[in-house]
């Protein structure tokens, strides 16, 4: 029997070869295979819900949380918007081989960057079984072959799901090693994939932070990652009142379980008197718990005590912090010390604290009287995302096809010699 | 006293809060800094020299080769050189704070790609001196602090410079911190700085595969690098073979300790017997040894055989392995086998193969009728180079100074919530 070690070699090799295949193939084959894969993925529903049944019994025998359940559920809907997804992938351009301006050195060198693949991308993700899909389909569109490794739990969801992506690659002419699904349960396969560095480009860790932090601990290929979304939104002495509200309201409580809604809400205490009664209100009928600092609590009685650990803190919940800030600079200086550079938004109406926030915050996205939960692939207009990369190499913010490849330089000559 | 693990600390601690400082600055000030520091080097030529003249006794005392001491001598020209470069970073447009093409979303938001700085910066490098100005000068343009980290046979030279470094950027009301040499010659000083994930973003060694090696293994950091630039021009059936001859000729005499000179040369069988007498009479002239496949040796009988080993080779060396290949397919597969994904060129009159090199090789610069030379920064037209990426994410090719930066997301709204 193969060792692990080399079934995973042997499987980065296989993508490394398909690779070359994908980077060349044409913009109509990838488009093609991406509808033929919404196609069966919408014509192979039984097949696709019997294995997913067979992960839920497991889940439910290992006593998973009703939660964990729910996100390793796929439903009709899932499936609807897994192929949804794919058709929108196929719709938008095609980045491999476009060339940027061109420009001509004084000895008449003419030198342009072309797009390319990045070449093979490894995935290490959690429960939900979509990221299957839309991985698979955003890595076929930039060109890449990608090896898949999803969570334990949903095992037998991901191997059905990937026999129907080597289907579609091979209906389409395609080698099926352009998208491999590791087909261990094992956690030292993610050890093995994460040692071949000669054969994978990229590793993108999609998941909690045990697994992130797991990954970039033992990676010596290049990872993008985010580790959490701590975002704040913060409403300066100038802001629409009402309008700050709106947009507080809707970052914190649309989807309070997502890593950009807002953690902690800071407030200028010109304007703190006005604003927060009637938002601590609002938040208190949509059920949202408040921490906090000593002038919140003055002004809001039912706000809980804050602690240090609480500034910090991703809650992904009906949870807030909340903390009223003397000026600008202190608003800026709390983020700089407890946020994670993911998404930051100032609601004001003064043109210089709108630039300056802008200038001055180091998120991946920075909004203006705006909710924080546009740091989307899709709100943004990138078509859709792989994720959100917090860290500013190679990517910053929202990461759609473009992300997922490089440029070469192109350079055409006349016989041209260095002297 | 301190350990080097918190003396590297505080060092890391320093430059974040200096990185802060430099990120605001505006291109006026970063300007003017550069061009005290050229003429601060050119004044201070003397005590420049003292320093280096100890490094140089001790280099000697210890035996270094006579390639080592060249590269560690610091030469009145030496001197010149790095003022002028600094002049010419200090003349290129400032990409920090630039904005990308704005895009309008369907509910009114506005987004647009702000370029701001990576943050700080580790460079890692060996015995040349230069690097600590370039390094700085670039670092400092692009809005980042940076910690440099010299060859411990420079470090007398490297210190004489820092402090240089340090009044130039106090003179111009800028934080001394925010280009550091570590003071200490220690190796377990690399080691620590690599571990400071939480406040170092990028790390960039320069040096033999060996340093580069060890920084990958060892860093926590990403990093950008390059092991080595095995360079191929492939000489086409349908090439000028008088154009391919001055080509071939450059890109392995000119320069040919360098990563950019040609180290294999590849000929279509179809012209090997016209172009490989010439070309090996010319290379015979300059000194040029020749490891040739079989073919070759029929050809040139003055080649000796090629080994397996002579195909991954970086000579650096006046060295030449030469393949005769059926076809250009060929060509591209010996490129993809033992290539490093540095420098490739082909010598064609055809429009279609030239088309297809451009699209098949995956190196960071892919030439039509021009010599492997011309990799690099100042040649291609973007000023400077801090080096020369072979790995694809964030940098594919010669960085310049945008290559040390990155994007932001900036998004302007009027109240828009996300439904």
């Amino acid at each position: 029997m193969m060792s692990i070690d080399s079934a995973i070699m042997a499987m980065a090799q296989a993508a490394r070869a398909a690779a070359k295949d994908v980077a060349r193939c044409s913009a109509n084959q990838k488009n093609a295979t991406l509808l033929e894969l919404a196609r069966q993925i919408e014509e192979n529903t039984s097949l696709i819900k019997t294995a997913n049944q067979k992960d839920l019994v497991r889940a439910e025998q290992m006593g998973l949380s009703g939660a964990m359940l729910d996100r390793l559920t796929i439903k009709e809907s899932t499936l609807k918007s897994m192929a949804a997804g794919l058709r929108e992938v196929a719709r938008r351009d095609d980045p491999v081989g476009t060339l940027s301006p061109t420009w001509t050195r004084p000895n008449g060198l003419q030198v342009s960057r072309m797009r390319i693949p990045l070449g093979v991308i490894g995935i290490i993700y959690e429960s939900r079984p979509n990221v299957t899909v839309d991985a698979a389909g955003l890595c076929l569109k930039a060109g890449n072959a990608v090896i898949l490794r999803g969570g334990s739990e949903a095992f037998e969801s991901n191997q059905a799901l990937a026999a129907i992506i080597a289907q579609a690659l091979q209906v389409n002419g395609l080698p099926a090693q352009a998208v491999q699904m590791i087909p261990l349960r094992d956690r030292a396969a993610v050890t093995a994939l994460l040692n071949q560095e000669e054969l994978i480009d990229l590793i993108i860790p999609r998941g909690g932070e045990g697994l992130i932090r797991f990954v970039v601990e033992n990676s010596k290929i290049p990872v993008l990652k985010h580790y959490k979304g701590v975002c704040h939104i913060y409403v300066d002495a100038h802001a629409d009142l009402g309008m700050a509200e709106k947009i507080c309201f809707n970052a914190k409580v649309q989807r309070p379980g997502v890593c950009n809604a807002m953690e902690t809400l800071l407030v200028h205490q010109s304007v703190a008197g006005d604003f927060l009664p009637a938002m601590a209100l609002s938040f208190a009928e949509a059920g949202v718990e408040i921490r906090g600092c000593p002038q919140t609590c003055r002004i809001v009685p039912a706000a809980q005590k804050a602690e240090e650990s609480d500034w910090p803190a991703e809650y992904l919940d009906l949870v807030l912090a909340i903390k009223v800030v003397a000026h600008m600079e202190e608003a800026i200086s709390h983020i700089v010390r407890y946020g994670s550079n993911h998404t930051e938004a100032i609601v004001t109406r003064d043109y210089e604290r709108a630039r300056r926030f802008i200038r001055e915050v180091d998120s991946s996205v920075v909004l203006v009287n705006a909710s924080t939960r546009f740091n989307d692939g899709g709100e943004l207009g990138l078509g859709a995302e792989i994720g959100i990369s917090t860290s500013k190499l190679h990517a910053f913010g929202p990461m759609g096809v473009e992300e997922l490849t490089t440029t070469k330089f192109v350079v055409l000559g006349d016989g041209q010699i260095r002297t």
